[in-house]
């Protein structure tokens, strides 16, 4: 591997017209300037999730909150919608990174081997411990 | 439903100390300026491969570019690493978005019945067409 503009063009840069290169080269930049700023941002969201889910227990309140979570999907099902995005994409996201906080939450309950005090009674979703200072939660 | 700040309060509203839903109201807000960043950000990406699956068709290149893919992967796994995000995850997300685009791609390609020229010779990806004006890209 050579410096970052050869990797940036991968196997492009073997077969394309210096002029069209260049063109791809500036749109890739944009998508990886987006994606670093996705990365960043993703992690700012699971540290306020995980900020929500200590405060949650220290105060004894349920992890999952099902009013919370359908507000949430109809919002950015709108945002979405605003913004030219698939709406139904918009969904399938925030259902992705809940499922990534449920992993995260049933790894830490797995380490301090925690039980859970207040279930999650949602379908398909698995039981939720409230207890443990890092826990984190469903539905932030 | 009522007010935007009781939506957000979620289930929590009914049944926690006012101080404490304060709080919790504070970092709900923080997480949805977030999810509403995120939501933005994704349709600017979107527009992106877009452009780029355009320019491909336009220059024969083709659709899928792996040392492209490696790289964008190892680089955001890095980025993550920095940002104090799981580095699978940030691989899951990549990977999330790259589906989507297929999704989106195989979309338009059965309904413009359009058909491949360049197969996408990956394992597990389906055959990726890098003709019609609309065509996005698996690897932009």
């Amino acid at each position: 591997m050579s410096e970052p503009t050869d990797l940036r063009a991968g196997d492009a840069a073997q077969s394309v017209d210096p002029a069209v290169l260049d063109e791809l080269l500036s749109m890739r930049a944009s998508i990886d300037n987006i994606d670093a700023t996705l990365v960043y941002l993703l992690a700012e969201r699971f540290k306020a999730t995980q900020r929500v889910g200590v405060l949650k227990a220290e105060h004894q309140l349920p992890p999952a909150d099902p009013a919370r979570e359908r507000w949430q999907i109809q919002r950015l099902k709108s945002l979405a919608a605003d913004a030219q995005l698939d709406p139904e994409f918009a969904e399938k996201f925030l259902n992705f990174i809940i499922e990534e906080v449920i992993r995260h939450h049933q790894a830490i309950s797995a380490s301090t081997g925690s039980s859970p005090k207040v279930p999650d009674t949602r379908p398909g979703r698995p039981e939720t411990p409230a207890g443990g200072s890092s826990a984190k939660n469903t539905a932030p």
